[in-house]
């Protein structure tokens, strides 16, 4: 039930029962459960808003003075606004989430850590804007939690674009190395191009072995770190998915050392690999999870999942929360959408069809270095040819842009990936049809 | 025109004119003027898209496979999402703003220029998804602008919550030291409570003097200077109002010692001073100037307008655009609701009614140790009493507390200010029923 | 006893008690009482050595195939070198710290607590070469006792010329800003240019309360001071002295704030003021005190003296020893003599003689804006004139060198402050004499 | 020429020639030619000193009221200090090097600068009292000549104990990760563990490529660094010494990308491997070198020796020269008994037999896993059998102990490595000796 904007000119304030009511009660009661705790001023859950006037779930309604957060300088959803976008009822834009707080986060909390197969008691979610948001209160959250400051992560990462995040992701997609903490990078499992020159055959995880040996040997102790961060899959860095024992050995070295280890999930958590996440797919157990956009259907909203154990013992943690409640909605829907119709075994088939169409490719084609796929990810990296296997970035772009010219939108990844990653709502056809399009394009500019 | 979501089944691209169509390169071309340069694969400008397809301005249907940039994992818009929404049309959400771009951003870019009166070919924009996003943009442009590493700001302000931005922000509202530039804070105008024990009629403006003699003789030199970050009012860290020649002094500083100053907005630009911009109001010359959400009526939207001058000597500029396509439509319904509604001067006039209002209570109670206001924003600081002047932050909650009880929202910032913050479209009984609200609660709390 | 040179041929070392024997293992006992805890290989107390062969106390003889630590590559005190310099017999250059020790460092701890009238079991002393090396091990343990990272220091102060040294000297002096550790400068008790414009008459030491009511409210935490570090007298910085009440206030700071202070003494420790230290004549309470070559009459020594309940809490630490043995037996001469001839009563006698005679020229001169002095340093800072007080660098220069062509070496310190430091040995004629080339040097150079 | 001690009561200082006299001119000429360009106050070159009085060299007598920059606060050379010590004269201790100079020095930089075959003009020094002194000044050389931040290093190298000294050094021996400036550090050229598992015989030098294809691809870009420290060998961290075609791809390397690469000599450098530098033993090019105490009989001298080139495109540069005149006389010493004695034609005869006998008990043992050498240095690897290669530290540190003992004081390096580093003048009869007790403490302590 949401109250019509028409309400402007009603400027009294209604307070059918003393704040904070029942129902707001009961929501703040089991945010304090689900979620990462957050300063607060008043104990109200926000129903809806229009113009000046908030409505909390209890019926009450205020003068909102503080427009949401001065968030919303002209009120809430104001009217003009919501007609021009075809809005049917007006929708939250923004609350000041440090003040109250809404029933469409703790849903989303609560759903989330079903969805996941999470123990409710044994996880606590903090929602953010952007990537950035999450890895820079996981950082935090790290830091305080083991009072070290440096961070072991693999190369080819990509963990956003704040000084700290582009630390973090190192060279090849940011910008700047910085002294906002030490950062350790060890090589990624890229088995194409092993650092180690090792066959993958023969391979002994020599990257794993690197932390241990080489890292935890010579360049710091393990007492100084305060967690490690890892992409289950390097998508940004080329597309890059490691092979399990990977996995198994990290799996390892985190519990041997006992180190915290994050999982940076925003781009291939909910569905693409064809499991709600690649880290169960991939048998990469994590103490936190961080999730993106792909969560709200592109609105903006990002989400980190954490051990309760890891969170209780940070005394004093107060990032602000700031998910927009629009966005949190929009995940609800999406999650629904995604159960009722199956989506990540949609992702598992399709993503099969693409990979053995593209591998049908590879075989014709000497340019075609490798191809890697799991679930609706598959990168193709051109390289000079298959022997040398040099990287052609400006092949990889031509074949791109053709692409493109013919009606399919691709991407380049690391340094000449090409990179498929179709909605996970896809079709067989949409898929055969892309194949079709692509190898027309490998056709045209290959000579 | 858009298309329907009923397009699904239609699964051939349509390639009407050889992409980029004229209509995409106009659009792309503007881009280059007002934008930031952006690395960009594709010059296609979007129109809509629907589920995995993207319709460009020249009428071209391509398939989507990079899913928005990963953020789409539905496709576009889903229309089951939109359907819950209430959405009569399917808004883009994201689109890949690494490959492609949308007329809408440009023509934001376009219609904030004029608005602000910034020449066109002198200034150029950035728009993020938080403040954030903008003033660590702001601050490796300016590193990079002047090869420094040392910021100057005041304290009292706030510029965000990542490592970089903590640091700027200093103790107060946030939480970290950071090594990831080197800041130091001057002493804020904070004339109430004077560092300088100075009387405001006696006032030199000590508080720039202090920049200039204390920090550029004895802690670091000028020539190690990167850039000024300044809060024209420092609204969290209690509604600070700096006195007119405050700002003529810090633009000799910044004039005599050519440094880079750039205006942090977030709270109080965009009509809530009176002004569309409060450094104008105010009198303070930026390079710079940053805008958030507020802009967007609450969507995630933030933007750094800043002299085409600076930016142009920055070589290698690398942080993606990230703006979404739905808060860009929203800002431009919102500044057009505000120019129609005259909205600046609404809040100018409404302001007057608040803080001539709440001054007369300050000369009831002992309580109010000083009433700070300009437009739309009215600080009331809470002290124990008017002669010893020392800050009371928990009658200050207690304060706010009762008046939500009673129906109105505020917040406190600062130690113990209750901030008055209403939308700008308030009309004058809402302002006064606030007042008579707030005068209830001052009565009931205050023995 | 020594043993001669002439030993280089009896090339079997002589073991005569089982090693460590009891001499050697009183010193080492001795020295863990006295001295910071350092790894050690061999509990052997080092007497003489020469050339390959090193002799213990307990009469045995090795041969040294660490060449002294790699530091004496052609064996210890080389006959040749000895015969250059007219040394009779061959002291010690250097010895393996980090594996043996030498009586000679025990027994200058034992002194220095003593002479400082220090419990010798609440304080225990590091030895190091240079400033830097305890102003760097200083910030260790202040880092590892508190768990932080800031360090709050004045501005005006010399703490030397390391990455960190350099960011705690701030900008006067050296020359770079650095993320290795925060530093935060406040005011110098600058009272002649007080940062506050105060009279000293009217003054309330708010270059103290600055640290409390900005710094501390405003910039950070206290919670996350690592510790303080304060020149007593900044003598590079312009021979600034502090007033006493400056000092009580800090202490009362430090003591109501629980910080930890270190008070760097590298210029006036040692009978300069008058008393054996600057901070025992002004009433600067320390938790630790370092000391520099003053000690050991220009051989390069220094110390650190700090409180046994700061170190015993450090788990590990372990910068190595480093102090030279002929430094060692350098300062045990020095303190001697200083003892034997009453040297800070002479530097308090000739002092005040000197601050007598330099004020009575100020009287005269326009140009002298000030003259500060305790002991046996006095500052006579040289200004355009007396009213307007702008620094004269350019004359103070001259007058120095024109003080050099009459056989007068003095130097310049601050931005224009000329100082006197004469030997703490000087006489009455001497300084007599050094006031009449000073005037006459005036007299030439002032027209 | 020197003046007695007794000229104590001499006061009148006496000015023969007005100063600079044509001989001091001389010197401080060649010091701007020689020498990294100082601040200096006076043109004046001292001779020698006593008490208060300081003599130049054209025989003036100044008055010295700075007390060699307040390190001899008991004037120069105090007799009863050169007394005790049996000095016949007295050599200066300390002079006021901001403001004066001494031929000593000079002379010192001609000698060192032709024995190194170093083109005059072509190379500059900088005389310190510590590495560290000479590791910061590189430092902020290469970060002012570069206008980078970044330094690559490799594992198992010291650089000293300083903040930023213990960065570069790693791990293993020092003790801290810092953000003063960032810091990647390579795998050390550790052939008997290799990282990279691949036997010395089919090795392509991977540690070198690492730094290439790793670490420059993917952790930071090779336009953001600074430079390279290199140790020629790693006597601390396991006595490693490089093959030879790992400096011709270090070579290589730094020429393709144009890096400013320092060898750091301080354990090495004046004779011990053989030739008077080991990078040119062993082949390695670099724009700066370091050298330490070892140059100066162990009384503390350091040495960084750069090309011109690089220095003079340095606009600012302060670091204070602080060498002390008593060492740079012992360094003049040292460098005239090494040349007569060919000591470093003794050191490789002497290093070739010590190598030879250690191998044939090599060849005995299953403990002893590697022996490395070159020059006089010798280290030999314990391990727990040939094998497994396991390090046996504590088996390590009984032999040492047991040889200590028996009169043989050796040291461990790197993990479990036994050190041999006689003084370069060793005779046959002694090595011999050392090996025999080494062979009966090893016989000991295994069973």
């Amino acid at each position: 039930m949401r109250f019509s904007g028409l309400a402007l000119k009603n400027l009294k304030p209604v307070i059918k029962v003393l704040p904070p009511g029942p129902l707001s009660r009961e929501v703040v009661n089991e945010e304090y459960k689900l979620l990462f705790p957050p300063p607060r001023l008043y104990s109200i859950a926000v129903d809806s808003a229009s113009n000046h006037l908030i409505k909390d779930l209890d019926g009450n309604m205020y003068i909102d003075f503080t427009s949401g957060g001065l968030e919303c300088s002209l009120g809430h959803s104001v009217e003009i606004v919501a007609e021009k976008f075809g809005f049917k009822s007006q929708p939250l834009t923004s609350i000041d989430l440090e003040r109250t707080t809404t029933a469409t986060a703790v849903r989303l909390a609560r759903r989330l850590t079903h969805l996941l197969k999470l123990k409710p008691e044994a996880y606590k979610l903090f929602f953010g804007v952007t990537l950035e948001d999450c890895v820079e209160v996981a950082a935090r959250i790290l830091e305080e939690y083991s009072g070290k400051r440096v961070f072991i992560t693999t190369s080819h990462g990509y963990y956003g674009e704040t000084s700290l995040c582009a630390t973090l992701s190192g060279k090849d997609n940011p910008r700047r190395e910085d002294g906002s903490a030490t950062v350790i990078h060890a090589p990624a499992p890229y088995c194409y191009r092993c650092v180690f020159n090792v066959n993958p055959s023969e391979c002994d995880v020599e990257c794993v072995d690197f932390i241990e040996n080489f890292i935890f040997e010579n360049v710091v102790s393990v007492e100084e770190v305060a967690g490690v961060f890892i992409e289950p899959i390097m998508v940004r860095g080329g597309c890059i998915i490691p092979p399990e024992k990977y996995f198994r050995r990290l799996n390892e070295l985190v519990e041997d050392y006992q180190i915290t280890l994050i999982a940076n999930e925003a781009d291939v958590g909910l569905g693409r690999t064809g499991s709600w996440l690649a880290s169960k797919r991939l048998g990469l157990k994590f103490h936190g999870v961080i999730l993106k956009s792909s969560l709200a259907g592109g609105l903006p909203l990002s989400a980190l999942i954490g051990e309760s154990a890891v969170l209780n013992s940070v005394k004093y943690w107060a990032y602000p929360r700031r998910f927009h409640p629009t966005s949190c909605l929009a995940a609800l829907q999406v999650i629904e959408y995604m159960m009722e119709h199956r989506i990540p075994e949609n992702a598992n088939k399709q993503g099969l069809l693409l990979k053995k169409k593209v591998n049908e490719l590879a075989e014709e084609y000497d340019r075609i270095g490798d191809v890697r796929g799991l679930g609706l990810l598959v990168g193709v990296e051109i390289v000079e040819n298959k022997l040398e296997k040099k990287s052609d970035s400006s092949m990889a772009l031509k074949i791109v842009r053709e692409c493109a010219r013919r009606g399919l939108m691709l991407s380049v990844c690391g340094k000449s990936t090409v990179l498929f990653a179709p909605p996970l709502s896809v079709d067989a056809e949409t898929v055969e049809e892309s194949v079709t399009i692509f190898e027309g394009a490998l056709g045209e500019v290959i000579d």
